[in-house]
C-alpha cells in the first residue's frame, strides 16, 4: 500500500533512460526545459546491448554540448570507442573454406565528418549522458515504474495546461515499502523500449511482422588467426553467415545466423527459438564452422550473449495529440546488424526535443510538433524497408558453383554501398513541411534543404583559427542563421551587406520580441581574404562576438579549409541566408537580399494562432 | 622552534611547483619513480605570468600521458587555450599612425603537428599537471621552504646511496608553529625559478647581463577598433613598440616597450625602473599612443600587470655531480616576448626526467645524466643568443623617411621566419652524445638523429585506423623501437623480416634481462597495402598487441596519411630500425639488418660499468 502520495507538475516527463530517453533529456535540459526522467532499472546497462554509433550520430553527439566550443559529447566516444574504418567481405574459396574477397571503406558517405562507425558498450554511452545531465543537476529517478497515464483531450490545445497525469511507483531494494506519486506533465516522452508501456497504455499499434531470420549474438575477446578480426567483416560461408563487429579494447561482437541446418537443436517445430537450449558456447561452435579454415578459440567467458528473431515493425502513430510522444524502440524495431537501432532512437529524440522546447517557451505554435511524426515515421519506414533487403541478402546463401542462384559479392557490395548514405545517417533527407521548405532550394546548389548542414572548415576572421561550421551550430535549441555576405572587403558589397543586415535585424527582432539571441544565433561568412580582412568592418549583428565572423579562406598555413561557397553552391555575388534548424538540418535558404523568404518561413510556425 | 623532526628518504625531491617542476614531477611519476615535490607558495598561480605554449611543447604535452592513447595532456590546452595562427605586423603609415604591413603564419615550422602557438594562463597549465598528478596520488607539499642542502660528494657514484640531505620548513597559516623535516634524496631537482634557492645554495653562478630593455606588461579585456587584436601582432610605431598576445576568452596581453621618451617618469637616473611610480593605467596610456589611429579604451580593471628589465643569463653549470640538477628559470632567463620561457623550462624537465628514471631503475649508468647539461645548456645559450637579436630588433625604431637606419619590416620578418624553427621548438637539434649518434644518419634521409620524431599518420594494419606515430610514442619512460619492415606481404621480404626480428629479439632480451617491454616498446611499420595486408603475418615481437602493427598507406577513404617511408627518407627495400628516445627524439637509426649499430648504441649507456 502506498505510504505517501505526492503530486507534482513538470513540463516534460520522460519514461525510460536508455539512449533515446537520455538523449531527449539531455537536449531538453540544455535548452533549459523543466524535465524529469524515470527508469524502471536499478542502474544503467552493464554490458552488451546496442553499441553501434553511425557517422551522423557522431555529429549529433558532437553538437550536443552547447557550452564548450568544439568539445561536444563526441569527445568521449572518439576516445573510448572502437572505430570501424574498413568493411571486409569473406566468401567461400576454391578449397571450401572462406577467403578474403574485398575490403572497402566501411562508410560510403563522402561528406561524413567522421568517416567511420564507432562501437562502444551501451552502458558507456549512457554514462556520457548521465555525466552531462549531472552537470545540469538532472538525475535519473530509478527504479520507478509508471502504473497509469491519462490525457485530458479537451486540454491538449491549451498552452498553459498540464493535460497528462501519470502515476509512478517508486520502489527501493533497501526498504520494502513503495511510494506512489502522481505527476502532471505538459508533455510525456515514452522512451521505454520495444515493449513500451507508454505505447501500450495509449493503445498505439505496431505495424509489420516478425521475420524468419534468427540470430545469435556473442560478445567475447577473441583468440584467432583470422586477419580481419578488427574490421567490420561479413562472412558468407557454406556453413552459414556471420558478421564481426569489433568493439572497444580487444572485444568483438559476432552476429551468427541460425537456421535449421546449423541450429536445428535450438528451434521448435514452429520455427521459434527454444532459449533453454541455447548457450553461448553452442553459438560460438556454429561461428567456428563459418570461420574455417581460420580458427577461433572457445573463450573462457562471454561478456554477453543473446538470441533474437528480427521483428520489423513501425508504430501506427508517433504521438497522441502531440502531447504524448514515443521515441526509439518504442516506435520502431528492426534488425541490429546494420547498426541502426540506437542511432534511429537517438535521432528521434534529437528531432523532437527542440520542437517541444520551442512550443513550451512560446516561440512556436503546436503545429511544429506535428513535424516530428512526419519526419521520423517516414524515416522509420525507410529504415525497415532497407532492413528487409539487407537482412534477406545477408541471410542468403553465398553464390558458389553449387549454388549459382546464391547471393554474389557484387550484389551484396552494391547494396552495402548504395545504402551507405542511408545507413551512415548522413543521407537523411526530411520531406517538406512548415520547417523544411525546399521551394527555396535554388539559392544553394549543394546545401540541400532537409539534409543536415554539410561540414565545412571556415576560418575565423579575427584570429585565423580554422573552425568546423558544425561546431558553430551546437544543439542549444536556437536556429542558426548563416549570413553569406560575399566579399565584404569590397566597399560596394559591404554597403549591400549593411542594407541587408538592417532588414535581417528588423525581422529577427520582430520574431523574438527584441531579444534576438534567445532563439537565434547569427554567424557571418565573408569571402574576404585572410590577408586583408578586417573582422570589425561588418555590421555588429554579424559579429555579435568576434568569433562569429568567419571567412571562406584556407587557414594560415594554406593547407586546411577554403572553397566553402563552392562546396555549398553559393554564388559569391548573390550571397545567401541559410537557416539551420536547431537539430542541424537546413530549413530554408535565400539569397542575401531574399529576406521575404526567411520571413515567410518563420511566420509559418512561430506564430501561435 | 621546530616542533617535530622527521627524516625520510625519497628517490627524487623537486623544489618548486611551477611549470618546470610540475612537468618533471609528472614525468617521473608516470615512470613510477618515488618522487616528492614542494613549493613555497600557498597555492598555484592565480593570474598573469608566463602563458605561451609553443608547437613543440604542445607535442610534449600530448605525449605526456602514457595511459590513454591519443589523449594526452594537450587535450585541455587545445580546448581552453587561445590559438595564435597569424602574426600581423603594423608599421608607421604615410599619415603618421600605424597601418597593416603584413600577415604571415605565426609558426614557421612546416613539420609542426600543431601549427600555432597557444596561450593559457599559467595557473591553468599548473592545474593540468596537478590533476594529472592527483590521478597518480601525488600532491604538492606546500607551503614548504627548504632551509639547507648538503651533498655528500664521496657518495655520488654509489647507486644505492641517498647522498643529498635537505632540511624543509613547513609552515601553515592556520597554526603558528613550524614543522622542520629532513629529507634524504638520491636526486634533487631545483625548479625554483629565477631566484633559485637551490642554485644559490650550491653556488652555481649565472653568466650574462641585464639588458637595457625595459618592458611593461598588462593583461586586459580590450575594447578597441583595432582589427588584429586577436592575432599575435607586432606594432612598430613612431611612438614606441608594442606586442599583442591574444589570450583565452576575450583577454589580451600587451607587451609595451618603455624608454626615456615614452616612460621617463618611471625611470631613475641610472636607467632603472622606479616601480612605485608605475600603474597599469600609465602603461596602457603609452600603448594607446602606439595604437594610433586605432583606439584602445582604458579598461575598468586589469587582470594582471608587471614591469621588467630583460636579463639574459645562463647558469655556469646545470648540475652538481649529476645529483642535484637545476631546470627552467633557475638556469636560464631571457625576455618573455618570444614566448620561450615556460617552453624552455618544461623542455628541460622533459629532457631530464626519463634519464633519472633509467638510472634509478638500474637500466643505465650515471653517464646518461651528463647528457642533460650537454643538451640543455647548449640550447639555453642558443636561446639567449636568439633573444638578444630579437629583443634588439624589436626594440629598435621603425624605418621611416625620417629614420632611414631604423628597422625595416623586411629585416624583422626575415628574423621572425629564420628563427621560426627555433622559436617553435620544432627545430631543436641535440648534439652528438652517447644517446644521440648521428653517425648513423645515412639510414634515414629525412628523419634527423637528434631531432624529434617527425609527425606522420600511419594506418593500423588490423583495423585501418589512422594513427599519428607521435601518439604511439608517449612519454612513458621507454625507448620506442620502430621497425620499418618494407613490404611484409612479399614472401621474400617476410623471411628477411623474420631473420632480422630474431636478432632484434635477442638483443633487446639481453638488454632487459628478458623483460623487453619494461624499457622498450616495439612498433612495426610495413609497406604492405591496406587491401591485402594481414597484420598477423608478422613475427609476434612486431605485434605484441594488434595495435602495434602499422602500415604506410592512406586511410580507408584514401584521403589521409601515406608516404611515411618517403617523408622519413627510408628505403622500402632496406627497411630501417629507428630508436626514439623516451623524450621523443631520434637517438640512432639503422637499416633493418643493422642490428650491430643498435647494439652499440644501447651498450654505450645501458651498462653501468
Amino acid at each position: 500500500m502506498p505510504s505517501t502520495l505526492k503530486k507534482k507538475q513538470v513540463d516534460v516527463l520522460i519514461v525510460g533512460a536508455g539512449p533515446a530517453g537520455l538523449m531527449a533529456c539531455n537536449a531538453l535540459a540544455k535548452c533549459g526545459v523543466d524535465v524529469r526522467i524515470i527508469d524502471q532499472r536499478e542502474d544503467k546497462v552493464a554490458a552488451g546491448h546496442a553499441d553501434g554509433i553511425q557517422p551522423r550520430t557522431l555529429e549529433i553527439f558532437q553538437a550536443s554540448n552547447a557550452h564548450s566550443f568544439s568539445y561536444g559529447l563526441a569527445d568521449r566516444l572518439l576516445r573510448d570507442g572502437a572505430q570501424l574504418h574498413t568493411a571486409a567481405f569473406y566468401n567461400p574459396g576454391p578449397y571450401g573454406g572462406i577467403e578474403l574477397t574485398d575490403r572497402v571503406p566501411d562508410v560510403t558517405a563522402p561528406t561524413a565528418r567522421y568517416p567511420f562507425e564507432l562501437t562502444l558498450h551501451q552502458g558507456e554511452i549512457e554514462s556520457i549522458f548521465l555525466d552531462s545531465l549531472r552537470g545540469m543537476d538532472v538525475e535519473v529517478d530509478r527504479p520507478v515504474i509508471p502504473s497509469s497515464i491519462t490525457l485530458l483531450e479537451d486540454k491538449v490545445d491549451d498552452y498553459t495546461a498540464y493535460p497528462i497525469e501519470v502515476t509512478l511507483q517508486h520502489s527501493s531494494n533497501s526498504q520494502q515499502d513503495q511510494l506512489e506519486e502522481v505527476i502532471q506533465a505538459k508533455y510525456v516522452i515514452g522512451a521505454d523500449g520495444a515493449h513500451s508501456w507508454v505505447r501500450k497504455a495509449l493503445n498505439i499499434s505496431m505495424i509489420g511482422e516478425q521475420s524468419n531470420f534468427i540470430w545469435g549474438v556473442v560478445d567475447l575477446t577473441p583468440e584467432t588467426d583470422f586477419p580481419d578480426i578488427r574490421n567490420r567483416t561479413a562472412i558468407h560461408s557454406n556453413n552459414g553467415s556471420c558478421m564481426i563487429i569489433p568493439r572497444e579494447g580487444d572485444k568483438v561482437r559476432l552476429y551468427i545466423q541460425l537456421d535449421t541446418e546449423n541450429a536445428g537443436e535450438f528451434l521448435t517445430s514452429n520455427g521459434r527459438v527454444d532459449r533453454t537450449k541455447v548457450t553461448p558456447q553452442k553459438l560460438l561452435q556454429i561461428a567456428q564452422k563459418s570461420f574455417h579454415p581460420y580458427t577461433l578459440q572457445m573463450p573462457k567467458e562471454f561478456e554477453w550473449w543473446t538470441v533474437y528473431v528480427i521483428g520489423q515493425r513501425v508504430a501506427s502513430k508517433f504521438s497522441i495529440n502531440e502531447r504524448v510522444f514515443i521515441v526509439g524502440d518504442a516506435c520502431h524495431t528492426h534488425s541490429p546488424k546494420a547498426g541502426q537501432g540506437m542511432n534511429a532512437s537517438m535521432g528521434d529524440s534529437h528531432n523532437l526535443a527542440w520542437k517541444i522546447s520551442h512550443v513550451l517557451k512560446g516561440w512556436a505554435g503546436r503545429a511544429l510538433l506535428q513535424t516530428y511524426e512526419i519526419e521520423r515515421q517516414n524515416y522509420a519506414q525507410d529504415l525497415i524497408d532497407f532492413d528487409k533487403k539487407f537482412a534477406s541478402l545477408f541471410s542468403g546463401k553465398p553464390q558458389t558453383e553449387n549454388c549459382v542462384d546464391g547471393v554474389s559479392h557484387a550484389d551484396f557490395l552494391k547494396m552495402f554501398q548504395t545504402f551507405g548514405g542511408f545507413t551512415s545517417g548522413i543521407g537523411i533527407h526530411y520531406a517538406d513541411s512548415i520547417i523544411t521548405q525546399s521551394s527555396s532550394q535554388r539559392n544553394t546548389k549543394h546545401l540541400i534543404v532537409g539534409q543536415r548542414l554539410l561540414p565545412q572548415l571556415f576560418m575565423r576572421a579575427a584570429d585565423s583559427r580554422p573552425v568546423e561550421i558544425q561546431d558553430m551550430c551546437p544543439s542549444d535549441g536556437r536556429f542558426k542563421v548563416l549570413i553569406f555576405t560575399g566579399d565584404s572587403s569590397q566597399k560596394a558589397t559591404l554597403q549591400r551587406v549593411q542594407a541587408a543586415t538592417q532588414k535581417i535585424e528588423s525581422l529577427f527582432s520582430k520574431l523574438s520580441e527584441g531579444n534576438i539571441f534567445r532563439a537565434f544565433d547569427i554567424i557571418s561568412i565573408s569571402t574576404a581574404s585572410k590577408a586583408i580582412v578586417r573582422y570589425n568592418e561588418l555590421p555588429l549583428l554579424l559579429r555579435s562576438h568576434w568569433s562569429k565572423a568567419l571567412i571562406d579562406d584556407t587557414d594560415a598555413t594554406g593547407t586546411k579549409g577554403g572553397d566553402g561557397y563552392a562546396n555549398y553552391g553559393i554564388d559569391r555575388a548573390d550571397g545567401a541566408i541559410v537557416v539551420v534548424r536547431p537539430d542541424g538540418y537546413v530549413g530554408v535558404v535565400a539569397k542575401l537580399d531574399g529576406i521575404a523568404t526567411i520571413d515567410a518561413y518563420f511566420s509559418s510556425f512561430m506564430a501561435r494562432f
